[in-house]
């Protein structure tokens, strides 16, 4: 429920218990058998550890990075980076309100002070914001796929368990649907990731610029999906985004910060592996019962707050469940 | 464009200069003629100073209240609340990330400690959180609408007009319009304010209780679009949202702040008419030709960073543009 308030002026409470209400969708995901849980490999994880806050409070930010065949060259350049520890000493440098948060070198515009980037880093082409679909099926035969309803079949082959998701019209895209834990998106031609909060992007100059990896952002507002296909996600925060959604906004333009002092320190950004005592991570499956009945939760609220269920949910309103890990 | 970076590792630049590119949304509304601007009268504001931030700088948040025929329960007893200095000495007890900051009366529940309200509230009913059409549009006949074809005829009787807006396919609802400055959704049947980033609800207990308006919250992440007739939207934040969306998250069950210490206090809440030297507000009337170019624009990025027009949009995401009127 929204709030856990008095029933300032309210009318008297009914007579007669109701019906016990439906499970609100965080119950049903705490109630998802362990089987439901999809490890997430320390080594498809970014740490990103900021200053501490005024009050000396450790800021950690952990992003899981795409998987293939999703930004794979960015994703290989943020790898090299973070290996070669590149963010360290650097910072976050805009914040711009309802939109996102954006670190990296903040001297990068001025050739002469700009921190060089390590040798090796490819240069992702704008073709490769989408894939095709069967980049992401690999193991199907490829065959024509011409309505969104063709697509479902594709993607959610088992007819029942599609008959369990809720609907989620979308204004983006002809078809949406979450796979392997992702929010993707599609036009029967090309599918790509979708920008949603937490969404972490790669910024760029103008096109034909696709960018390195070295200056990445995080969405901190409502989806900003007018950026698919226009820039590469590669990742998403999945543990600390109140680290970067709750920084002073920027007051220049894009939310850039007037002064240097202003900006929050990066301290390090690792690859998991690399960070001790990081505690393992989980995402519930996209492809369970479990997350079926999580999502038609989400797209119709029934437990006791709700008087009246949506009938449908916005993709970014169901956002895939990540945990640590128990035990 | 998302960043002014070099264009590190970038394909060399084309040799040919590009067609002039497109307008950005924000081009748009800048060239927007004066009379394309709607003026928001200070007795429909609220006006929120917080206490200083820890740098000693000022905070003000200002909202603009919804009009006839929504909410207008809640919105006559905020304006009680108001008038009557009722929140002044409270505070911001609840930030819970991506979703809400809320404000109120912290010992609300404990009846021994709970600030009295002032009298003359009255208690809206649930049926009130949406509307007929005939009441948003009084001058004309009531008819069926059975379509959303129907409803958008209604909404936008001129064809042209209609045309030029963009796709704003839904989850949430079969209609979706801007109307007189607001965001709105309906089913035919009833209609209703949308819980876009920045708008501002009214905090209740379980049903039947539907809040007196005391206990408000803004918006700060994805448009919680579940939210909508389920709690009366009674206005949006149209400057200083940042104060509220950058404020340390609480760390207690639905985000409530551990310690009192961390809450945020309210210094007062007045309603526009009392406040000295107030800058006068206006809106983009979403009836207007500049509204319709905004809009598409915003939908089909067509500005020099962009590459792929997405070919629709949320309407959460196409936000009317609100600024401080000029001269």
């Amino acid at each position: 429920m929204l709030a856990a308030l008095p029933l300032l002026a309210a009318a008297p409470a009914p007579e007669k218990p109701a019906a016990k209400p439906a499970l609100a969708p965080s119950e049903i995901v705490a109630a998802a058998p362990a089987g439901d849980w999809v490890a997430i490999a320390p080594a498809d994880l970014l740490v990103m550890d900021l200053a501490p806050d005024a009050q000396g409070r450790a800021r950690r930010v952990v992003i899981q990075l795409m998987p293939a065949p999703f930004s794979q060259g960015w994703v290989g350049n943020i790898r090299k980076l973070a290996a070669a520890h590149w963010w360290d000493g650097l910072s976050i440098n805009r914040v711009q309100d309802n939109y996102v948060a954006q670190w990296g070198d903040a001297d990068g515009e001025d050739k002469a002070r700009a921190k060089p980037l390590p040798a090796g880093l490819m240069t992702p082409f704008e073709g490769e914001y989408s894939v095709r679909l069967e980049e992401i099926f690999p193991a199907r035969d490829a065959k024509e796929v011409s309505t969104a309803a063709d697509v479902e079949k594709w993607v959610t082959p088992d007819q029942e368990f599609a008959a369990s998701l809720p609907k989620m019209a979308d204004a983006y895209a002809p078809s949406v649907f979450h796979h392997r834990g992702w929010p993707l998106a599609g036009d029967m031609d090309r599918y790509w990731p979708i920008h949603c909060y937490g969404a972490v992007g790669v910024g760029r100059g103008m096109s034909p610029d696709t960018g390195s990896g070295a200056e990445l952002y995080a969405v901190i507002g409502h989806a900003p999906r007018h950026l698919d296909r226009n820039i590469a996600v590669v990742g998403r925060v999945i543990e600390g985004i109140e680290h970067l959604s709750s920084l002073l906004r920027g007051t220049e333009a894009l939310g850039f910060y007037k002064r240097a002092a202003e900006r929050t320190s990066i301290a390090s950004i690792r690859m998991g592996g690399e960070v001790k005592d990081l505690p393992r991570f989980e995402y519930l499956s996209t492809e369970s019962g479990s997350f079926a009945r999580y999502a038609d939760a989400r797209a119709n609220r029934r437990d006791a707050f709700f008087i009246k269920p949506a009938g449908g949910a916005d993709i970014c309103n169901i956002p895939v469940p990540v945990r640590r890990a128990k035990g």
